[in-house]
């Protein structure tokens, strides 16, 4: 079982592992395709919060499971996350400039490039999940690992979000719905969170059944972040943000400040937040020392 | 064993089999994100050679497998190479309006949903892989599968050859030496079909080292499929084609015909061809009843 450290040192810890393993796998290359290797590097090794890979470990460990087995399909879905910033930001959909505090990937290496760099981040992702873990005895959770992680990231998860996010900004953002708001951020951010957590759970060796209870708690966490985001969309700065701010409302976009105001989404933000916390403790997992719980506030209770 | 049937009854049976499975993967949803959906079903079931999914079956059956375990897989490796062509004909690489005979996705969808249902297809590719053909005894393999077609299409396959075939457009055509042209060839088509064939041979139970040979002979094939494709591009109508012919003349791109003239590219491409044929007779499988060898020439010797 879990040695008891204080949650800030081992989130730390793991910080360092995740971000040594994504230099790792992004090694540098010669040859004639070398400008798409380093605008893949570009766009992942400029920093980020690491959420999904921390969740990814938090929850392995929680589970009883060991974190170096989990380690680089953690980092796998870091890629997952960053591949759908790096398209996510082309002209041809949110057209933003600024990312983690860098020019975005097409600013610096042109559309095309930019465009190709997610797909290979993307098709690395899925090569690292399915050969990490090595070792016969992993094999059908690797397997099962892609598949899982698949259903998060396509049409029928994250994806899906972004189409019905782009759709959305073509409405009046009177007009929609609070429940439609809360199904795009469900998806769009929801979904690769809840994925993160049932990532961990499985290379502990949970089944399917038991590990429901880990990606449910996975997506509440991500409502409550993505709520969080709107929020210091509205209100923080580029310095601190590392990118750019008020896009939601100059696009006209519908976000929880703007549907409920400022202090009403404040409070949903923590209301969320507690309820993910409650879907952890009926998980039934061990967060002993606090961490999940460290984890969990931290991603809604943040500055940028 | 294999039962003797003529080549072209055995791949048309496959072709509808392949067509059949492809709008079933593919089925429509109702729903927030049912554009992307949508434009899915028209990148894909709008008509193709399928080439990848028939190389795929054929190899299998001359294996000695059973050709409905690598159904679904072969039908991934077709969201795959269809993906890359919804990418490719955007504004920001090919700028392409026409495709298999229909407007393209962006054309008909937008281009930031025609980005989002690529991503879609791509990932849609790995959880099919990850899932079929099903059971516990199967898992290692598709574990091995996904990583074995991530490896084709990603950085260091089919799309660094994107890349790189990005950039040699930016030079001038004279400049490019013909190894380089190959290269570029053997990465963005030659990599996929060389996957295409090991996949078969993988599902057919057979190891890394025993299926290495008919992963050369599928980049073999690839590499005379795409001097044909030159060929046809150079020569062949709008109507024919499918897609707007004469575009890598007028977009300056290096080509095999431009490079050694048509009927040194004919011969080129018919040597190529018989290197294919050569690679699979060194693997050492049985094509009795010649579908192999039928759908080698065939996807060479082609007038679109």
């Amino acid at each position: 079982m879990s040695t008891l450290y204080p949650p800030d040192t081992l989130l730390l810890g793991w910080r360092q592992e995740i971000e040594a393993t994504l230099g790792h796998v992004l090694a540098d290359a010669q040859g004639p395709a070398a400008t798409v290797r380093k605008a893949m590097r570009h766009a992942v090794l400029g920093g980020g919060k690491r959420l999904r890979p921390l969740l990814s470990l938090a929850v392995c460990r929680a589970c009883g499971g060991r974190t170096e087995d989990v380690l680089v399909p953690a980092a796998a879905l870091e890629l997952v996350h960053t591949y759908s910033l790096v398209h996510d930001d082309l002209p041809a959909m949110d057209d933003d400039a600024l990312r983690r505090g860098r020019p975005t990937v097409h600013v610096v290496f042109g559309e095309a490039t930019a465009i190709l760099a997610g797909d290979a981040l993307l098709t690395l992702a899925f090569e690292l999940l399915a050969t990490h873990p090595p070792g016969d005895l992993a094999a059908a959770r690797r397997a099962d690992a892609v598949a899982l992680v698949a259903r998060a990231a396509g049409a029928a998860g994250m994806v899906g979000g972004q189409q019905a996010d782009l759709e959305a900004e073509r409405m009046a953002p009177e007009s929609l719905e609070a429940g439609h708001l809360r199904w795009i951020h469900a998806h769009k951010t929801g979904a690769l969170l809840g994925g993160a957590a049932e990532l961990g759970a499985l290379h502990a060796g949970w089944d399917a059944v038991r590990r429901r209870p880990l990606g449910r708690f996975g997506q509440a966490l991500g409502l409550a972040f993505q709520i969080a985001d709107d929020i210091l969309d509205a209100t923080a700065s580029e310095e601190a943000l590392g990118k750019t701010p008020g896009k939601d409302a100059r696009s006209g976009k519908a976000t929880y400040p703007l549907l409920f105001g400022l202090a009403e989404s404040r409070r949903m933000a923590e209301e969320q937040m507690e309820a993910a916390l409650a879907e952890l403790r009926a998980a039934g997992v061990a967060d002993g020392d606090g961490v999940l719980t460290a984890l969990t506030r931290g991603a809604v209770r943040r500055q940028a």
